[in-house]
């Protein structure tokens, strides 16, 4: 494995969907290994025994784990093109900001949304009230970055291929209440590093109905 | 405001606490502005609208939120002395996972020793899980940034001014488990920043009587 790039990799999963945009925005080739989260690999469970979760990077036999943090060494270490960070002290600590409260908030809710229990509608509200909250924070940018893609756009992009599932499961339209950032999702999926990156919404779906299955949640 | 340095401060919290040692590292003078959590204050509330939440450091007007934000913040705008932060992307990387980690885990795990109902002793378990994971990484290292007081150190030294109350609260004592990790906390403090910045045990103990008291815990 040495002076290679290896990923961990689980794919409806949104948090190596950002590993792999920031790896194509540097044009950094790399090996994907496929984990079954029902029976994590004996490398899994060697290169992340903190949180045995993916996605991990590993680079020069070197594990690095956790999402933004994998996104954010990407960044530093192939600074020769495509900068997914703002240089200034300032800008870094509000891309840092907004990726942490996406980190805080979208999983547990999103989940939530498509688990279909009794805090469902509650979910709801809470996932309009973080998608309303970073459409402020887009404003009249094309990209979160600015003209182009940075570490807000990679942190939340793929969440938007869940987005489908969010809405048939919980039968409502993310696009009524924030359709400007609906243009900005579709706006990232022109980048060939986006589209790549993000599974087909559909599949995303079939993926979730197996999920509840297994996890007898029917 | 303009050119100075505001903290917004509540000085039981051990994130507060983390942004005065960096402050203190870099011998930064600032303004401390203390906040009634019961009672928060239009400024906090303009500085921080998304939490809602202390610490703020509001430098040249602007604010900064999230405490291991706010750190590596100031690790990169006073970098003449004191870095925090390792230069090395794969050093820096294994640093933020320590904080990260410590996030995800120490606040809510402490809570519930405090609070005292049912899963207290299923947090005291998880505590001891955390504090012997941090132990291993210390390993033999002076400090867990090597020979000075890094990133790491000040994201999980100001947990220990509350060690007296999750031992009181929880009836166990975490130096019988983790002895190297209570020598490292004993060799921090000797530090004047550190020192500083950790209020008495004692004092932390009582406020978090008023406080379970004020939230009808009793």
């Amino acid at each position: 494995m040495e002076g290679g790039v290896v990923l961990l990799d689980f794919w409806p999963s949104s948090f190596t969907m950002r590993v792999k945009i920031a790896l194509a925005e540097k044009g950094i080739k790399y090996e994907c290994k496929h984990e079954d989260l029902f029976n994590k690999s004996p490398l899994l469970l060697e290169m992340n025994p903190v949180h045995k979760k993916i996605p991990v990077l590993i680079h020069n036999g070197k594990p690095i784990s956790e999402s933004l943090i994998i996104v954010q060494y990407i960044d530093e270490v192939w600074n020769h093109k495509s900068p997914l960070l703002p240089s200034d002290p300032y800008q870094r600590s509000q891309a840092l900001f907004w990726g942490d409260y996406l980190d805080k908030k979208m999983y547990s809710c999103g989940k939530r949304i498509w688990v279909g229990k009794e805090d469902q509608e509650e979910a709801k509200e809470e996932l309009m009230k973080i998608l309303k909250t970073m459409e402020g924070e887009l404003g009249d940018k094309l990209y979160f970055g600015g003209d182009s893609i940075g570490y807000v756009d990679v942190a939340l992009v793929p969440f938007t291929s869940w987005f489908y599932t969010f809405e048939t499961c919980g039968n409502f339209s993310i696009e009524a209440d924030c359709p400007k950032l609906i243009a900005w999702a579709k706006r990232c999926k022109e980048s060939e590093s986006v589209c790549k990156a993000l599974p087909d919404p559909l599949e995303i779906y079939g993926f979730m109905l197996q999920l509840k299955k297994r996890l007898g949640l029917n």
